[in-house]
């Protein structure tokens, strides 16, 4: 995969450390983040019960630890509360729809683009 | 803890690289070391379904993944089928009641020997 960062500079858009958050912003921000991520650990606790609850032979084992270790590492890449990581991790949360527009009501027009600008450009990474 | 080799060697046991294993010592050797692993992952897998089971929050999930990452590192590690290193293994499963002397039974004497006294070593260690 290409490095999102340095294509969305190439496609114009300006660099997302340049943002200030209000304090509002900040709330809807952290109100979001903590909602996503709670989201995200029940859903993980719930595929680690089904996982366990068919292992028949060794080798699911080691399969189930590797999907926790796998899972816990991009979970704790994706979750990075730094103001001047927040649009890009938002956007990455609404591509993988744990984000709805809805929850990220409040944020300035700016921002919401740059998000969206992002959500968008993964859509495309991906397909 | 101490290095179990080097404090074995103080004791005036000799190096367990020296042995020589017949046909029918392999075949005891690795039936032995089979059965132990076997029930030894079976074990794991019986436990990691009840500690999943019992998963209520997020902290619960990382707690099962480092637990299975740190048996499976020390399963690696334990069952090690050098027979360099076989003496030292049936000594350790011996004193975790992984295997039992009726299992070694087909070993010459000095190898009983060895892996009774290594079994004796690691009981008073722990101890």
């Amino acid at each position: 995969m290409s490095s999102p960062s340095r294509s969305l500079i190439h496609y114009g858009y300006a660099s997302t450390s340049d943002m200030t958050w209000s304090r509002s912003e900040k709330a809807v921000a952290r109100q979001a983040f903590d909602a996503a991520l709670k989201r995200e650990l029940h859903q993980l606790m719930q595929e680690a019960k089904e996982i366990s609850g068919q292992i028949n032979q060794p080798s699911d084992l080691w399969d189930l630890q590797e999907y926790l270790t796998q899972r816990r590492k991009e979970i704790d890449r994706k979750y990075d509360y730094r103001y001047s990581h927040l649009t890009q991790v938002f956007g990455r949360l609404l591509h993988e729809t744990r984000v709805s527009e809805d929850e990220l009501r409040g944020f300035s027009e700016d921002k919401l683009k740059t998000i969206r600008s992002f959500a968008k450009f993964l859509a495309e990474d991906a397909a």
